[in-house]
């Protein structure tokens, strides 16, 4: 069993990534940082002839990092109530995925894992965040993904995070979630 | 009086532009299809001390191209179950034009106009599409902006749009609506 | 195949029911107004020794009725966002029918039905009548029941439904297809 | 400041109530326990000449208990996924008070309110709840109460509430919280 954290964000260090390395709290994972990286827009070729084409991007690499474990955590930063850009790029990627005859079984991958979401917001995140759980909820349900479940924080300034208490002890207690998973 | 098209989607003629043009039906509007352009994910510097840098995309030039208009209408093909990763940093840079300098008054150019949301998916839309209805009913909700209506429509392959009825008679009833208000 | 219509309101003749009655356009179909009924909220008993006690009101007449039919239709006004107290008091008695000796295969038949929802409320019902929305989707996901569809529709006095052109036209739509499955 | 809990629950000592006894841990507050009282349907008179008639129950006794207090605790279990019938009648007989000339101002006093709501079910409920917590949502946004925070348990025997960690510990915190209000 092992982790890997997607983090969705456009800061290095920001309140979303403090919350995830609360509930790692030294736990070996792989750390995939979009922003660090080149995932194009998908570009939507299911219906021509000549299918998908290689974008010649980072996210082949990147998908290939993920599907290699078994709990995959969604870190994100709540922007207008949803995902970050780059973190929606990369999945509206996973259409491609599925099509990929160099990739077979991306579902059956995909629904073997257990997914967390870890999302932090500056305006009312435990309610406006809502619609953004229940997309996650959407998107794990197409796979029979096992929804672990998920933590809204509540940040806008850097650090803010570590005020929200609620957030916090939720991140503890996932992070015995995890340990039990890893051992 | 006049109207904007933000066109998320990354096919050209696709069930989601059907959809649009079949309620503006020759209205004039201004059409902007974010596929064409360079937009890039934003790269949150609210907290910096430089702030927000210039990208050097398309960004600004859309923009200020969509703030022309009295009357927005979002039109987005639903990829997993949300709007598409293109719309989606779109909407992210948002918050570099809350604080740009050279464009003040941005948030009360917002809320002094209606917006409308049109998309297209193909699965369940009526249902799973519901989240991204309450996506944007809480962006609208952050500027003050009239959120005049939606239209979800079920569509997969190219065409299908055309036998969504109820979907065809909202966007024929939205037509009407869209048309009172440029006389 | 046939249609039973469960109302929720608790006036006669309410925008709920024009709308509902505009659906059926003259359809045959079993009309049960609960609130011509005596139907008392749910004991919960299934962790009890004894388990669930009758009653003693007209709750088991009325499933009886309704599950005889195909097709259901639960037509609500939007109370508080929500359905109507009768309708909920309705709903939560089938926690007593699922342990019901005399009334095995509730599940399965319930499973074999489609269910259609139509809902009235004066505000907003477009975006907040969505949780109540949501809620029926749980419900008939618990069953496997199919979620035929279902109508949002506005009014707050009495007729106001009849301006709602969007409400009119979809239960236009909805009405072809219930003959559709009737014939 | 003083604290009033709505028990909406069928069983006494059940798994919501449990978790909203810690969240009390002790602190004094008037516990109104719906099960006991005799809160018929709302009949819907709003545009009836004669208006609303007195339903000669307990509805306007329990009201006024609910209404003497600053922070008001919605405690219901999750009944196929929305509140109880019997907190749905009470909080539907709200559009009676609304209008009711030997109580003015109901309006304005719920505005000055905080509100909290805890919830418990037995299927997903942190993810299935959520229609709930929205609706809860609209309903505070209605009068403009505090939506002070929400809690979802997950419990369907009795007791299981103690099983559920991550619950209990936000019922701490919420005790906490609480805690600091009073005094």
């Amino acid at each position: 069993m092992s982790i890997a954290v997607i983090y969705g964000g456009t800061r290095a260090g920001g309140n979303t990534e403090q919350l995830a390395e609360r509930a790692l709290n030294g736990l070996e994972a792989e750390r995939i940082y979009l922003k660090d990286y080149d995932i194009r827009a998908i570009e939507d070729h299911r219906h021509s002839e000549e299918g998908f084409r290689d974008r010649g991007d980072d996210y082949n690499a990147i998908i290939d990092r993920a599907l290699r474990h078994d709990i995959l955590l969604f870190a994100t930063p709540i922007y207008w109530y949803g995902m970050s850009g780059p973190i929606k790029n990369f999945v509206d990627r996973w259409s491609q995925t599925l099509r990929d005859a160099d990739r077979p079984g991306f579902r059956e991958q995909m629904k073997a894992k257990t997914a967390y979401v870890i999302a932090v917001g500056g305006d009312q995140p435990l309610l406006k965040g809502l619609p953004l759980v229940l997309q996650f909820q959407h998107i794990f349900g197409f796979f029979g993904t096992t929804y672990g479940g998920y933590i809204l924080g509540e940040g806008n300034r850097p650090g803010d995070i570590a005020q929200d208490r609620e957030a916090m002890r939720k991140a503890d207690l996932l992070h015995v979630q995890l340990k039990e998973r890893l051992s």
